[in-house]
């Protein structure tokens, strides 16, 4: 067996680049909320943080930005340096390849930032604890943030058959007993699509970031959620997605990247349970989710999810998950 | 822009494993070669190069052999086993974590090698040469080596729609112009799955392996072939794919990783030509594809195609790809 692993991480090298610039609703949102408010760029200087191959930059030098820093530590700065050649922004595009922590700026402080810096789970990889360095290091007093509002929600599903085939696929792999996979499989959430008919309660925010506020510590968190079913229906999962919104825009932009909204590269994050729990309609599910870097690793996320259903006592459990 | 790349990267840690062993073609075949040929493998000493979860080595040992030693360099070994002593195999498989060859092997001489050993066009990643490296220090005269033969193939296809969709899509951006990544992507051979309507020529065949016969060298080479038109139609690419099969057994097992045969998650290699040809039924393309590990790194591939369609020397053309 090969690790043929490898050919995803590195096909990535602008593979990833396609599937974001081709996921509509993100890159059409954040095209809406800079060329679309022209008012708020123009004559303006802006910082694209984690810039990629400088789309965000270019958006923000067509909306009239007097000039346009971009940064990014990865390799494809190369090509967005070719990139904002060809497309005539050389003179009001500065490119700078490095870590933000590390770098000369040619310019100390931006009237904007502007970064899509949202992982899976929000969180997950995440740049938003170098998004808000630059703001406290780069942003002028009341500058503006793109985007600067994101919300974490969560809701429990059923999907017996979907949970069959990723999790007790494992109990009989060619007639072996590879329960030993099934422990770790249950533990790491799963980025997939879910379907909205499979949500089965009222979804619950559990927690809001505020660009222009947000401290580094408030991304490790203890939130507590309760879950109302919306039908008589079995719980295989519980599930997560955000919302993101450009508050500061002329006609408020936003979107969703939960089950109820179009596709979204991010997709939905899946949380299966160790037992299925059944539930009636208007039953509460209640507990918490704490989420945190890996002590280890601070790129890792260790998520820990407690709940009972009301009223059922033998439902109640605790469960470690690891983004990895 | 996170570098989400690193996601798929370390989901592998078993999705990789869950991805192979689902593979029904893949894993189902070697069930077939392995469980079914008892006459071969009682009382026999096998060894399982990269043994993974283990799944070829329980193989064997249903099949009788005496004694299996499976052999794999990642961190997956330690679930291997967990899984064979699940499954009883505790006295019958002894798995060593390691290079094969750096490692000290309980027995010395065995009489059969297996190993699932291919990577994305056959070559891409493989564990090939590893496997001739076991042979020539570990497989007795006479011995066996499951699969035994492998082929590679490829020919023509028509790919429009998806062509535009993969690589001209970097000529327009969101209105900017990224035609630098075009060029990039064209040279990376995509892996996908074409349908055999696609093909529009004969296929050909370009590399044969005889496992108990190749040498190291081997695998660096230059093929020529020879695609004859079978309809009048246009030319987006090259594409290669492999057959596998296991020459030693009672009733021959094998099987194809083409656009004709049933899915394997090795789907097809895509090259997409810089120009389109216009071919007409009969019309020959014939030229030849040169293969070698990368100087740098030898894991990557460089592969050239030169070719050119009969009676039109507008259509010539040499062109670099590399798997990296």
């Amino acid at each position: 067996m090969t690790s043929r692993d490898y050919y995803a991480d590195s096909y990535a090298h602008f593979g990833i680049h396609e599937e974001m610039l081709k996921d509509s609703v993100r890159t059409g949102s954040y095209r809406a909320a800079i060329v679309n408010n022209g008012h708020l760029f123009k004559g303006r200087t802006v910082l694209d943080v984690g810039c990629g191959t400088g789309i965000l930059s270019m958006f923000a030098a067509k909306a009239g930005a007097s000039h346009v820093v971009g940064i990014d530590m990865s390799n494809i700065i190369d090509q967005a340096q070719k990139i904002i050649e060809a497309n005539g922004f050389k003179d009001t595009i500065t490119l700078v390849k490095g870590k933000l922590e590390e770098s000369q700026l040619p310019i100390q402080q931006f009237d904007i930032i502007i970064s899509e810096w949202m992982g899976y789970f929000l969180l997950y990889e995440s740049m938003l604890d170098t998004v808000l360095l630059a703001r406290d290091k780069f942003l002028k007093p009341g500058g503006l943030i793109f985007p600067d509002n994101a919300t974490l929600y969560m809701a429990a599903i059923e999907d017996q058959d979907y949970k069959e085939e990723k999790i007790n696929f494992w109990d009989n792999v060619y007639g072996f007993d590879y329960s030993c996979i099934k422990d770790i499989a249950l533990r790491e959430p799963l980025v997939d699509t879910v379907e909205l008919k499979s949500v089965v309660t009222d979804p619950c925010s559990i927690k809001h970031i505020n660009l222009l506020t947000a401290k580094k510590e408030d991304l490790t968190f203890t939130a507590p959620f309760s879950l109302t079913a919306t039908r008589n229906d079995y719980i295989h999962a519980f599930l997560a997605w955000f919302d993101i919104s450009f508050d500061c825009t002329h006609k408020k932009i936003q979107f969703s990247t939960g089950p109820h909204a179009q596709y979204t590269h991010w997709k939905q994050t899946v949380f299966y349970t160790p037992s299925t729990l059944t539930v009636s309609e208007g039953q509460k599910i209640t507990g918490q989710l704490t989420c945190s870097p890996n002590v280890k690793n601070n790129r890792d996320l260790d998520i820990i999810i407690s709940y009972a259903a009301e009223g059922d006592e033998t439902s109640a459990a605790n469960v470690e998950y690891k983004m990895y």
